[in-house]
């Protein structure tokens, strides 16, 4: 039965401990029985002549170390004796809240040919070229100096390298400054965080690969589509757009769009361009895979046709050499940099300077411009191979993008087909992609799918798209005896 | 002068490109003059029968373009035909905004002995060692499989080992997990992400490292200094801090705190764990230190004290290896982890592989365990040095931390010495130091400063301290001779 506690206005102790401990020698001496009922907190603390806030800490404390429990509307019961090791937090509570985004598809439980992911072949890692830049790295004077703190702006050979590169190929103008970052999503965190408040207004193309997307959901951006045709972002659709909304940042895939593969051609560039001035929008040019072109003709960089030099721009080393490094950079008005190495030093100080400096040797030893050479002629013949694969197996009435480099093929199915509920057959068949729901902003594009083919050898491309035909063909077909079924007169 | 322009409803043109071209047209002809004033935009709107937002469209670009400027309250003006390269967007208003944060001190001009960074000595990395490791990373079987895009929670084989680790020492249990961040400001930045609202109340100590105390301020928390006594963050005040307000982290570092040097008790461990439990506040414990202890006795972790566990443990390889490689971990619980794992996924995909590999080897291969021997054995003697330095040399009337590990220590002048006022002055002397502004949460530190001690040899503490003991005392000494004048009765 519960008594009244005893507490000590002039102990030390402050009083809710007090009563905590009350209340927890009666549970444990037993003068309080497991089921009992406490007092509700308003009448103990008239009782005691409390604060009522003193008799909820000790309740919540005594909770929290299991000796009662609160139950809403009803009051705290006691439980007895707490034992063994408990969580006292409500993790699900405190984590509760953000936006939700997709999760991942499960990984297949059968290795399977995996179309699934944008990123490089390990099979074409140039593993001694890598160990030699390590090597001259390790025999460097300075080694003790990559392995101290460095800077946030990045490891400052790298930075002047890359910023020489960029005046040469006159995409870094003398008003422009760099920022090396842990790879081009955390140049693209940065500039969120730098230019964007929760509410602002952001266009992205729709589809774009995920992580832009959940990056700018995440911080409570309102969120553009422009829809992405056979040529990249459709630059009228964006005037429109524009003309609707107060937009801040427009971000734009220029060269083999993630996850379509399109490249915006230059007038379309120059217009981008003409309508983020009319509107006051910052472009910011994504060109990860610009380097991997394998056919056609080179297209100069948005960066490059903006007179003004506002435009910033992300590149990586990631795409072209290796994604288990994670170096990248941004590139842009020095306004824009100094604030985005200051919200650098804060997120994580500065990247890794190892990693920086093996790929600073990588580049200017020439293995880059060589590995460059031999990514390029397999990239071909994988794109060859999948264009190739795409026509001879995609069921009639589907429609896929025609790349000319980087690692991304876009298909659309025949509708009502939903790419995500036929993954797991694709799976059991053996090859697997990404659905298009996980690239979506403001449409659906639940025929969709991406292919990613920079990974997948030609034999296995060919393969893959055979399995992926099939499993295809077939569900057009169920879906067309389904029409027969569905088309049958009802009987009345 | 302006004559009305001529535009058609049916162009395919948008009518404010039209506008746009029109009134172009007329300055690059001369019919309209540089200076001349043009409509404003709601007459010309009414005068064309226009929406007024597609003539401010049409302005906007004429003025971005440089043809036009407006003045706000007098109208735009033609400027004349633009010339060269300008940027076009208001950097300084697109970057406004967000809290401001005290600018790093100016580095010294001539060299000094520094007392500025709390890293360890580059003199004593072990350079042979580390190449070591280096080689056996470039020899593994998977070496392409490192350099592969890698998982957000980290490298698998090192968050094994770690968790390992974590295990037999007692601090990871079987509900934990481990993610693996690039270094322990990673870690806090990912846990705010996570965990803070804009309005969250955080509890610091006061003062603490302004990594940490800028981040939050960032992330729009209000933040409490705890106070840190001599033996760690003062917890009775923490006590009556968390009475009073809804605190939702509290961030300590345990172990030779940065910037103070000093250590949490286990007693006060244990009531800091009380305290959190009662008041539902969530314990991040940062013990990227602990592992220098250079004299006395081991203190528990809070995390293996907390029988719940629920506290957060940070950790890092920075600050006894190499801090240019940034590899830090969290370990938590697993619902909590889930959660980071997933915003590092969006933050910067994950944390770089190479410098993963390393250290992992580094660890595994004992000579982690061997250079922290050295490093402790240096260390305690660096401690040593500086603490006889500051009984010899700073001005009567200073107070000063006793750490017994770490890289810092806390030094409070006499008042009313300013000492970020004297930094110039101790520069020119040949030494620096970080004044206590930068440490400021909830009260002033300006009469106090940190030591960084661990990067400088013990005859260059002993030099630096002499020359900063100079300083001070002058600057007492005139305090002293002001005061004496200050004395003299006015004549009246």
């Amino acid at each position: 039965m519960f008594a009244k506690p005893h507490l000590d206005d002039r102990s030390e102790m402050p009083l809710y401990r007090q009563l905590h401990d009350e209340i927890r020698d009666s549970i444990r001496s037993g003068r309080l029985a497991k089921g009992e009922k406490l007092p509700p907190t308003r009448s103990l603390a008239g009782l005691l002549g409390l604060n009522r806030t003193t008799v909820s800490a000790a309740y919540a404390l005594l909770e929290s170390e299991g000796w009662i429990r609160g139950h809403v509307g009803r009051g705290s019961f006691v439980t007895g004796e707490p034992s063994g090791e408990v969580s006292r937090l409500d993790w699900d509570q405190l984590l509760a809240g953000g936006p939700t985004v997709p999760a991942p598809p499960e990984p297949a439980a059968t290795p399977v040919i995996s179309f699934g992911t944008s990123r490089p072949s390990e099979a074409l890692f140039p593993l001694d070229a890598f160990r030699a830049s390590c090597q001259e790295v390790l025999r460097d004077a300075d080694l003790a100096g990559i392995l101290q703190l460095g800077s946030p702006g990045g490891y400052p050979p790298l930075q002047r390298y890359l910023l020489e590169e960029g005046r040469r190929a006159g995409w870094a103008r003398p008003s422009d400054d760099i920022l090396i970052t842990s790879g081009c999503q955390q140049a693209m965190d940065l500039i969120q965080r730098v230019l964007v408040r929760p509410g602002d207004t952001i266009a992205l193309e729709d589809p774009v690969f995920p992580g832009l997307r959940n990056l700018f959901l995440r911080a409570s951006a309102h969120l553009l589509g422009v829809p992405v045709g056979p040529e990249g972002m459709e630059v009228e659709e964006l005037e429109r757009l524009l003309a609707g909304h107060r937009v801040r940042l427009v971000v734009v895939g220029s060269s083999f769009q993630n996850p379509t593969g399109t490249t915006l051609p230059p007038a379309a560039r120059r217009t981008l361009l003409r309508l983020a001035r009319a509107f006051g929008a910052v472009v910011v040019e994504n060109d990860i895979y610009g380097d991997l072109r394998y056919r056609g003709e080179d297209v100069p960089l948005v960066k490059r046709l903006d007179a003004s030099g506002d435009t910033v721009l992300v590149g990586s080393f990631s795409k072209i050499t290796f994604p288990g490094l994670r170096v990248g950079w941004v590139v842009g008005p020095r306004p824009l940099v100094s604030r985005l190495a200051e919200a650098k030093q804060w997120t994580d100080l500065h990247s890794d300077q190892l990693a920086q400096a093996v790929l600073l040797r990588f580049a200017e030893s020439g293995r880059l411009e060589e590995h460059g050479r031999r990514v390029r002629a397999e990239g071909r013949e994988r794109l060859e191979a999948v264009l190739a694969a795409c026509a001879e197996h995609l069921p009639e009435g589907s429609t896929y993008t025609r790349p000319e480099g980087g690692m991304n093929l876009w298909v659309r199915l025949p509708e009502p087909l939903d790419t995500g509920e036929l993954l797991p057959r694709a799976q059991r068949e053996g090859a697997s992609y990404l659905p298009g729901c996980y690239f979506e902003v403001s449409r659906r594009h639940r025929s969709s799918l991406r292919l990613s083919f920079a990974s997948v050898a030609p034999e296995k491309i060919r393969a893959g798209l055979a399995a992926l035909g099939r499993v295809f063909g077939e569900a057009v077909e169920r879906g067309r005896s389904f029409e027969r079924r569905a088309s049958v007169p009802a009987m009345v």
